[in-house]
């Protein structure tokens, strides 16, 4: 399966705390990660051109990955349409933690897709909620994370198809955290942890999930469906000339 | 409650069929049973100034009605983002057959909500299949219309919150009719009969369910969330200090 | 409307930190605040005759509230599978608390409805997460209460068809607390707070939840529908002989 | 993986036509093209010693599949709760046609499972309408089948997790036909088609359906949850003792 990480790469280039957590970028983690699964793994980020989403890359990607934070307003519209295209047509794709407010998630959506958020190095706790799904293969009871950005609801999503996680944060609040979608052919997971500044990434059980919503996501091999213009069953076609 | 009706108001004018059937306008007709519910109604057309939508008229309507067909593309994207953020805002939304196609529904979606379609006086009987829900108040097993114009699967839209009505068609083919969505504060329902050529909306059943709809989709009293920066809970403020 | 509360009603009996609380039994707590909505409301309790579900009593019961916990297995099958039959009829059913072991909630709802919990005087906050709902009706972003069981996930109940709220405990859980199901012709909801040792019922804001979810729960009024074999449209009935 | 086919197989027994079409029985069908897909397939039958359930097949059984019609009363009420206790549990089940009735599903669901039937060699086309679900992989835009008994709405089931395909009946119903379900650990599919009288299970369309529903149902390797007392976390255990 083809996979491309896309990555907006300027934390990693602006603040040393994050270089030093991922020295290959939040994509290089990754996608590293990723090769373990032997998939076919590349990645794109924003500097590059067009993205790195060439039309190329994009007819090519069976499950694009997406991390963007405080550049999403330099992410060009008519990618952002390519994207939401393809994702119609069969590419999954997962939205990583501050990618709830990238365009392509918005415009998925059709919501505001805002929250609450606080930095306060507080545990989260993601606790599993739909248990059989197969994103949650090899999951326990729930993931604890020592340190992380809080994610506050309300969160201005349409309801998900499928609730799998429901994150628990010191400081008082509950989120959203694991929610599947499925839009025209694609299916489409948002997950909530991965705040730049802590090594969220290199958890292996944040890995694990990361793994199974790719294999999750893959096209499902299908004539496209028809639409437009269509004649009548023949019994009662003559009938109704 | 305040209820605006908008349409688009075309086929109206250039059509004599749809003229005979609704002389007043589809809107006229759908204003006139609105009002025998004790409800405020007002309507709004295409060509008016703002197309009837000013700022007065969005901020003072709780229940929107939308009706279009033939100029979707006509419809100025600064009103559609401006009564996507009343209904993100609470106010509710009703959109009647074509406007499947329209702008504000399509945006409010995230997909190309695409379908079959074929105009040839078919029968269609649209089934309950969500009894308890009060959209079907007072509606029977199904509803029967002698002529419409068909709408099929697959109908590309996000699985709805709520699917209240299936629609069998003659000539072969099924549809998910009657759909609720929920988006930021704001109830969102979708109803599928109601073709310009035939005298859909001067049936009572098809009546019945848009006044129910209505009341369905009124805002809920709540104070608006909260979004962004927030503290945490006192106990352990200081500790996050 | 008519409202019947039902109550186990043995920790007051048995616990004076109950009976000092709740000093008319939950049972009467819960009626006392449903009648300042001008509900019709009565209560029946486990050590009455049939457990005060007598038929008259279920024939003109339109929501039922429910809270047990220390004696499930005292209900009769019997009255148990009246109650079932009533909801799929089309009475509501509100369930509360504990209320998620009881036959008739596990009866509904297929699974074994299971739960983690601790009693430890925890705060407890209930997020809304569906603020367009009636159920939510104003309720602000969450419900605070110092001191409450907590409950955790996973719970073992099938996808709510709408989640409204999810707890947050101060301990470490979260929980889904506010589930909407439909089944047959009737409406369930559970809500989750209501420990017996705690005043929560005399808290407003959770009283403003069960005002709301008794109005929703009400039944909708239909022609119930017609199950067995039945015949095909006239036009290919000929045919079909 | 290992799959039980379970049966009724009584049909096959007293109605020539139907031996005719199943000569190993509907079960030996179901299994012969199961065993295509390299899957480690069994049957059982109802009147095998313990219907062919006993603790030890049900316990190495990864997904069954059940077809049951004339004689659901005979399934023993200890043999159903074992099937439920290992849904729960993990195992998959698929329930085909008339086994809508069956004890099992009906304990699931928690409702009637009640629905309109009529037999008059209708034709049937099953529309795809999640045309991104795996159980849809292969699967054109719908399966049409030229003969088959009649399955009508208002069908009392809960609204289903996903609706994968809706039916259109020639003689004018509709019906939800393909639907997902999770309860516990364990992952449901209900499947309309496949009366004893049609040559149902010999399609092969109807096949790729049924081999996708069992790699779906496929349990997910989890710790299994923990329910009941459990501690805090350790920052306010000291509190909250």
């Amino acid at each position: 399966m083809k996979v491309t990480v896309w990555n907006e790469n300027r934390h990693e280039k602006q603040n040393s705390v994050v270089a030093d957590i991922y020295p290959e970028g939040i994509h290089g983690a990754i996608a590293s990660f990723l090769k373990e699964e032997s998939l076919d793994v590349n990645t794109a980020t924003l500097d590059e051109p067009e993205h790195g989403l060439t039309d190329e890359v994009l007819n090519n990607t069976e499950v694009l990955l997406w991390w963007g934070h405080m550049a999403h307003d330099e992410v060009d519209d008519t990618i952002v349409e390519k994207v939401r295209q393809r994702v119609l047509d069969g590419m999954g794709l997962i939205v990583l933690h501050s990618g709830h407010f990238s365009k392509i998630f918005k415009k998925l959506m059709g919501t505001s897709c805002d929250l609450k958020w606080r930095e306060a190095d507080e545990k989260e706790r993601l606790w599993v909620v739909e248990p059989s799904h197969p994103i949650m293969d090899g999951i326990g009871q729930y993931i604890e994370l020592e340190k992380e950005e809080m994610y506050g609801e309300h969160f201005d999503i349409p309801a998900p198809d499928e609730l799998l996680m429901m994150s628990w944060f010191e400081g008082g609040e509950v989120f959203r955290s694991a929610c599947t979608y499925r839009r025209g052919q694609g299916k489409v997971f948002y997950f909530r942890p991965g705040h730049e500044t802590y090594p969220t990434y290199h958890n292996e059980e944040i890995q694990r999930v990361i793994k199974n919503a790719v294999r999750w996501a893959a096209p499902t091999p299908r004539t496209k469906p028809v639409y437009g213009n269509v004649k009548p069953i023949e019994q009662i076609e003559a009938k109704m000339k």
